[in-house]
């Protein structure tokens, strides 16, 4: 077969078989935000067929044959070129999945599916027992998982993978080693700092309603598309891609406060965003148009969340707004004290609604825990015990609830272990952009002031959404800021910040 | 291949199709209610490719080779088996779908996907022209399907078939002509009535989200589970069952009229119900645990919205709960003015809000119109004037707007033809049947004023939900009720009530 045939007949198939994800997603989609009850049994044979199918299409002995005939070819010849892009990602995700039986990869689909249901009942009623036996399951098929797809080290590298294509944890456990040290000093000094924000004015009854008219607006300003995408609620916030033009968020907010909600949202518009200014929708299906890495798409949910969301410029513009939704609640407060209020620092129990000094600290525990888990060294029956324990350690608090410790997060529920240290990458890249940002864009702060975002977004589509998977997110990171991947821009923008607003010096 | 073992891998694939067509269900129903504009192409590809992927997956020539194997054998000895019924309604299906080439049924799921935001639109603006080119293409469309199917007097017999099956046109025809004489008469006597209700009590200022609790409620107390469906908004009315315990009902509800949203709503509990107490879920994906035609479907939305929902006894359990939600509305307001404003009868331009007497004049005048549609009688371009015209013959009302008129209904925008006229089939099906259930079920309209609504619903789902496809829908009916179809039993049942209400006298 001629090299040109076999890439037009590979990019038909893998056309086919992201077009079946995309139906796959609006399963999930659903199954967060409106399944009823009785019918999470059925969705769960739904999406182990579709998984069923998507695995037999892309292992197709024919697409190896596809990948052997353009590997050899001259249409590689550029790395950089769609072709090239395309057909190397395929390989590693071929490779992959060929190793990974059809029975398997439906069980495990299945087993994900019910695990939402499971871990949702044992949250509400914060009973770890109730979703320990199907977390074993879980942890059980993750550990076949990698013993299925090969490993030099450890285990949770195979699973890392999927989610940090070529990064191994001894990579992460060295730059995680680095940031720990300096967040752990950087809370310290927060702790006893000269001055402190005032959370009282964050936190009191904001009725829902106008919560989610201010966010979806701050959504329409930050460039969402609401005839691309729509805003839903669910338990849990995300942001699911349920085809080119089609960017579903989900979302919550609180009765008694007005940072839960919205930064929640900010956050899952900046994954959006990711999607909709990936404007080559040509290559749509394709590694050319997705991301190198999670911790990649994370950095723009965490610039659009914390960045621009909780920056001076923000609520410069966009505090006389939230005034005039809750005229009562805000009639003596001013720009700073949203300001400060939204940069409140205090170790919590929730990750989801950590500040941005102690978030990191969240992912790291988890990373420790959920590699031990997979490494075998912490049981089952273990795992509040450890969190509590650890979680004493790194932020000084008790666990009373497992639904506040080891219950809180949806990752488990499908086995999605190797998922989490990509939050602290996120966090990191994005502070590397975003002093990048900086340089390439005087007068930045300036636009946000006056609620444009246009600029931000522009670069953003070009420097990073629109590269897709051209270069891995080691190389975009240097490609981008001319350096590798550091925790010192993080360090940077977080002390710039937390001077302003408490006092300290970082000296 | 022993018959056992055709039989075990026949209905293992049909479940695999019918697991597969659940999901496209998912699709249609986001379709419905949430997909944001842009992304209406992409879900039609999403749907092509599950209609492709299950035109494949049902005409596989093993499908034929099993049903032949079984066939021959003793397992369809006792006719009304399950092997017999599932087997009997599979070669079918099986003999009109491989007819279809897959090309043919995947540009049929697309051009059927997009008819929908084209038909939305063009609704919107009340402009046929926005509509016109893509319903001519769905009308040359289902005009091949006949073709390929085949058909022995009239192209439309082959179109009816799929939701009436083995019914003809002619057939309708006849049982339509005795039942418009009829109706007729009684819409002009009622015209002359010696007295009416009064409609201004429920056209007045009514909270929607009120009325969406009272709807919700309602459906409840008539056996609605919520942990096996739910409600969600949109522009059509209908009912989705997304699996065995997953009824989707889309409703929406007009605020200054309570009669509009709560019939919808009471009418697709009525089809959900169907689905929710047909027990045996053992059966779910084969004839088995399906309707016998959508006649019979919607013979039990009807009864359940009009029988019991627009019946006194009805009122008298749920008024005193209306007039709690409205009070300052429904102050000086009776039991009799709620049930006479619900049976207020006018001949009107919308379908979906007609009257009980009414109705079946927009069915006759549909069915006539699409049937000289695929008989190539009425152009495309003709339609709107056709349709006001005979709108003027029938009902006496001058249509001024298309979206009052021909652009009212979803129906064509998929290439639905054929599916009119089991609306008026419902109508007759449901008084016959809900005669029987007076004389089977003594005290039943007791039971109702008391808001217990058990007896029926367990005749309903005992008599005709569980019997699945055993029978055709013309057998049903003479097995529950001791004879044929008659529109005789829908006439004395109308009778009664507005003989009651309007004075009226038949004789």
């Amino acid at each position: 077969m001629k090299p040109q045939d076999a890439y037009t007949e590979l990019k038909k198939r893998m056309r086919e078989t992201a077009l079946l994800g995309s139906t796959a997603s609006i399963l999930y989609w659903d199954q967060q935000a409106y399944l009823p009850k009785k019918a999470e049994d059925h969705r769960a044979e739904q999406l182990g067929q579709l998984s069923r199918l998507d695995h037999e299409w892309f292992t197709d002995t024919k697409v190896g044959d596809w990948l052997s005939a353009i590997e050899d070819s001259d249409l590689v010849a550029d790395p950089e070129s769609e072709v090239a892009v395309n057909v190397r990602e395929w390989r590693r995700l071929y490779d992959r999945e060929v190793k990974l039986p059809v029975e398997f990869v439906e069980e495990f689909a299945i087993a994900g599916s019910k695990g939402h249901g499971i871990w949702s009942e044992a949250r509400k009623k914060s009973d770890f027992s109730i979703f320990a036996p199907h977390l074993e399951k879980l942890v059980e098929l993750c550990r076949r998982k990698a013993d299925l797809i090969g490993f030099r080290t450890e285990r949770y590298d195979a699973l890392l993978d999927e989610f940090e294509p070529r990064v191994k944890s001894a990579e992460i456990e060295n730059v995680f080693a680095g940031l720990r040290k300096d967040l752990v000093a950087l809370v310290a000094k927060i702790a006893d700092a000269p001055r402190r924000p005032n959370i009282d004015v964050i936190h009191q009854p904001f009725d829902l309603d106008r919560q989610r008219i201010f966010a979806e607006s701050v959504g329409a300003a930050f460039g969402f598309d609401h005839l691309a995408g729509r805003f839903d609620p669910a338990q849990h916030p995300s942001c699911n891609a349920l085809g080119p033009h089609d960017m579903r968020i989900l979302t919550r907010y609180y009765p008694n406060d007005l940072a839960e909600g919205l930064t929640a949202a900010t956050h899952e518009v900046g994954h959006a965003l990711y999607d909709l200014t990936q404007t080559d929708k040509t290559h749509w299906g394709t590694p050319m148009y997705e991301t190198a890495s999670l911790g990649i798409h994370e950095s723009q949910s965490r610039m659009w969340e914390n960045m621009v969301g909780r920056s001076r410029p923000f609520w410069v513009h966009f505090f006389p707004q939230m005034q005039r939704l809750f005229p009562e609640q805000l009639a003596e407060a001013t720009v700073d004290d949203l300001y400060g209020a939204f940069n409140w620092v205090k170790p919590s129990l929730i990750r989801v609604e950590a500040d941005e000094a102690t978030y990191n600290l969240h992912i790291m525990l988890r990373f420790e825990i959920e590699r031990a888990i997979i490494a075998g060294d912490i049981a089952i029956k273990d795992i509040p015990g450890e969190w509590n324990s650890r979680f004493k350690t790194y932020l000084g608090i008790d666990v009373e609830r497992d639904a506040d410790g080891c219950l809180q997060d949806i990752h488990w529920s499908d086995g999605s272990f190797g998922y989490f240290p990509t939050y602290a990458l996120g966090n990191m890249y994005a502070a590397q952009y975003w002093a990048q940002a900086q340089k390439d864009l005087p007068g930045l702060a300036d636009d946000h002031a006056a609620g444009n975002f246009d600029r931000l977004r522009g670069w953003l589509s070009e420097k990073i959404h629109r590269q897709g998977f051209k270069y891995d997110a080691a190389d975009l990171c240097e490609r981008v800021t001319g350096a590798k991947l550091s925790h010192q821009p993080l360090l940077d923008y977080l002390y710039a910040k937390y001077e302003e607003i408490y006092g300290i010096t970082r000296a």
